[in-house]
């Protein structure tokens, strides 16, 4: 209905105008359009506009919102989800492209300045050369604004967007492996063996009314931190419904019980690893230390262990737990969630445990360092002053690591100890 | 024959009790019931019994005894097997499981004791909370009792376990990447573009009769230790005969000789890493010491090393090892026995040897450290006293590492350099 | 025609004196024998000869020669390719067979001497046993010598050649996962969704014509070091036109430009890695020294970090090295050209500035302990004399790291200093 009426505002543009020469100059583009529900009512230009400079140039892509023109409630449904919200960075950022009038630059900067607004920018992407960030970020990334990216760009098949393949080309690799997980699951292998009858594909638990939202059922952020307990609620609510079309309640709600529990287990493991980089941050004896090194750039020379956490520029202790946190905690509750053993217990739970105790044996070695020549045999520190100590204290209390109570608390622990 | 006389025995039970209800409460088992050769003469009750209470708990598992009471050949095939054997922690450890009767404990514990009597009992199991140890361990590890593990639970098609894709669930990841060595090997691509006529499945080679004895034609321990000669020698004599299936007498002698070639190299390399630890650990040198760590669950505050090594609360030159002898060691090995160079060499033998020398340098480092301030350039350790020396050696021995001839003779070496 | 032709001189042997034993003896062999092209022309000993003795014992292998007296084209557009020149090792090294003529020693070594004379003597090949330089580097480096290891050795169905399966078996695994990364790229994933209709299999790219030349069109070295500009200008016309069998010309220049970025922007970081060695190297500060440890089979006792370097016998940073130059280096590059950004960025550019970070770390501890007790806190390290510094600058200079120019110039600061 929507579709129908929105088309009527559409200016039809004879495609044969582009065709003359497209049909050699981009085989493949106009290959697929003609054998696509487009071919009859949609053409080149509608999509494409008529700046052929700008084309020529790779700088007139067909965003969501031009496909949206026709398709609102689907623009409007993906718009809603992570996939239309993302880092807002798919190519939207203009050290990728050339030529973008400067307005845009205010999608994530101050205007005259690049000193970012949104919260959601990404500190990894903005350390990579612009390349990195077209070939490496955005080719994913440009999920965010960017339809084709799982529709491909002039077919309409659905069949493409239903087969679990069109999810694989994202979600795989180190930090959100579920294409290689799903695959070797019980879902992914019946499913290779017998078909969409048997088991499900990716589409069938995260898009299961063919829509555009494929975040519902989620009850966790991408990095495995809770929701809030109301979105959780929901989450789990609508996650149900999808197990129920083939399991029981009872055990559907026991296999997410359990990886909810190993989600919880696993952050504890992440919470230990990042208390001990702190503390060796807040005593100075990060090698190198964050002061000396190239800046963070969104919050300068101090260390990051959140999202935005770095890969680059850091150091030996910083890179265990990065691994730790972006690749292990991933693989393990992404894992159980998916119903791969292989992937929640040897690439996940093992790999945690055995980088938790590469980051203690770090720590180990960064002490005794510190603790200078004399430090041999015992995992010896230097012994801290009382002003050192308060010092240290007063950083943790600030950056949140320490409640009000308990550095009132401690700080009147040291001061006892004086000589009164 | 031995099915349908058993089947005789079995109160058949009308399905429809259950059916009312479960075809929405459990949509997709009724399904796969009803296409099933079951759905004829095997109603729910006949399998799953009638305690209601405990199958919505999820206590009323359908066990290998259960399929067995019909299947008893194949049952019989499948416990003398390395698949009904294993760790025998399938789903069966109480800790997974609430309301089971206190009884079951004693198949792994001294009675009204925690004290294992099993020698299979898996220290790396005993570690993990009760939701890893059954989203991680016994989601692979139910193949010991479930027969469903492979079949899946309600269909009967052979279609499913007669794919190549059923053995992916367990056999892959970095512990035992059969399927992946499969798959891209010269056997499973060629099986891949022209089907099981072209070239072998895992089935073909590993239960070419289509029985349920899947460790029939094997030489090895799962850890790649050799079995002893008179099982080698019989299972050399299985293989052999899967080979010349299509493959020459001589060829095949060849590559299988040749597996067993880098078997034994391989194992020489972990052999001499472990070597490198227990040193170390003879002479208090582990940064932390075995003693100074949680014990070891069934082992206690030493150093382990064997089987029962753990990937957590130990140190980070035994986490290297665990990476050296699960991981390198078995994707060498069974990359070799499986044909596909990208296993045995890259993923095995290179890293198997990089992470020797990550041991070496760990040793090093560790004998520094030991050997305090002076410790410089040279890659020197303390002076060991005689008493030292002497008490290192007991040590040795008494673990089994030193002959009682080395052991005397050492002594004698060491008493000789005594002032006379 | 050629290939009509030259059938001719093919001495017709009629292949029943073979079938009677071998339909028993090789089955799989004969049943594809009989249903190939070759069945009706050629028969067992037109291509195995009759030393039915050197048959048993492995070493009657058909080469690709033997091919190319009917295939002539076919054999010189394959020795021409990449394929057919490789390490010159493939099953061609005695060390792997046995009763081959001396003669074939010259191949690569000196008349009776084990001295390489081939400027492509692999060494890490050289460090490997007999079965593993067999199972591991030799059965993809057989490429080289066999027509088989592609087209499999008794069909001739073009089925499977033309199939990107059968380029998994080599092109995959930490060095060149290019199947991996074509099997999740866009072109790989609608591959599988659609077929070749919809998108491009290895061999669209690299075989486009369908002949025997796979290093058409390409612009580096298999290390990633580009080559000489006419060459690269002749492979860049040569892909762009594959690519402009799709797409058009300037999104397939954007493409491969970006790639061109990537590639010279990650072999700078590999660069400053090796700097970061060689600086120590020449300092004498690596743990162990080259001249301590088993000398590199071509080059002795001296730090090796061009594309002989080994991954056995050296030390944990050149270790680390090792994994960036050969995996991660190659990942990112790769990655980039073949579209896949999981392992363009994740994969690659991530683990490469991991581990870029963990030698620089590495490169610090050396520093520290080669300045010993003293070096407590900051990353110093110990004063060089002038006459240490002069000799670093001439070992520096003598292996091409310091030009003419910047040798003259360093050494007049240096002596600058001297107290005039």
């Amino acid at each position: 209905m929507a579709l129908a009426v929105s088309l009527l505002w559409l200016q039809p543009v004879a495609a044969d105008d582009c065709l003359d020469c497209h049909r050699t100059a981009t085989p493949a583009a106009v290959r697929q359009w003609q054998g696509s529900a487009h071919a009859e009512k949609v053409g080149c230009a509608d999509c494409h506009g008529r700046d052929h400079e700008a084309m020529l140039a790779g700088e007139a892509k067909v965003t969501a919102s031009v496909c949206g023109r026709c398709h609102t409630e689907a623009l409007a449904e993906h718009q809603s989800s992570r996939h239309g919200k993302g880092l807002q960075s798919g190519w939207g950022c203009t050290r990728n492209l050339s030529k973008r009038p400067p307005a845009e630059c205010r999608g994530c900067h101050q205007e005259g300045s690049s000193i970012p607004t949104t919260p959601v920018a990404c500190a990894r992407f903005l350390q990579q050369s612009a390349e990195m960030g077209s070939l490496g970020c955005n080719r994913c990334h440009e999920v965010e604004t960017s339809c084709g990216s799982c529709h491909s760009n002039h077919t309409t098949d659905l069949a493409i967007v239903r087969n679990p393949n069109v999810c694989a080309k994202c979600h795989m690799g180190p930090d959100h492996p579920q294409w290689e997980m799903w695959q070797t699951s019980q879902h992914g292998t019946l499913y290779q063996s017998g078909g969409a009858g048997l088991a499900p594909s990716c589409q069938s638990c995260h898009l299961p009314s063919g829509g555009h939202n494929v975040s519902k059922g989620l009850t966790m952020t991408p990095g495995g931190e809770p929701l809030p307990a109301a979105e959780q609620a929901i989450g789990r609510q609508q996650m149900l419904q999808v197990c129920r079309s083939c399991h029981g309640e009872g055990f559907s709600r026991r296999e997410l019980d359990q990886a909810d529990a190993v989600r919880s287990q696993s952050l504890a493991l992440v919470k230990q690893a990042e208390a001990l980089i702190w503390d060796l941050a807040d005593r100075g004896w990060l090698d190198p230390d964050p002061g000396q090194r190239p800046p963070h750039p969104l919050k300068g020379g101090v260390l990051v262990t959140d999202q935005q956490m770095l890969y680059e520029n850091t150091s030996r202790i910083e890179g265990l737990f990065f691994r730790l946190k972006k690749y292990a905690l991933a693989q393990t509750v992404k894992g159980a969630y998916h119903q791969n053993p292989a992937y929640s217990h040897w690439y996940g739970n093992a790999e945690l445990k055995l980088l938790l105790q590469d980051i203690d044996s770090e720590a180990r070695r960064l002490r005794e360092r510190a603790g200078g020549a004399g430090a041999v045999g015992a995992n010896s520190a230097p012994k801290e002053s009382l002003v050192q100590a308060l010092e240290r204290l007063k950083k943790q209390h600030q950056r949140g690591g320490l409640s009000d109570k308990d550095y009132a608390e401690e700080k009147t622990r040291l001061l006892e100890k004086l000589p009164q």
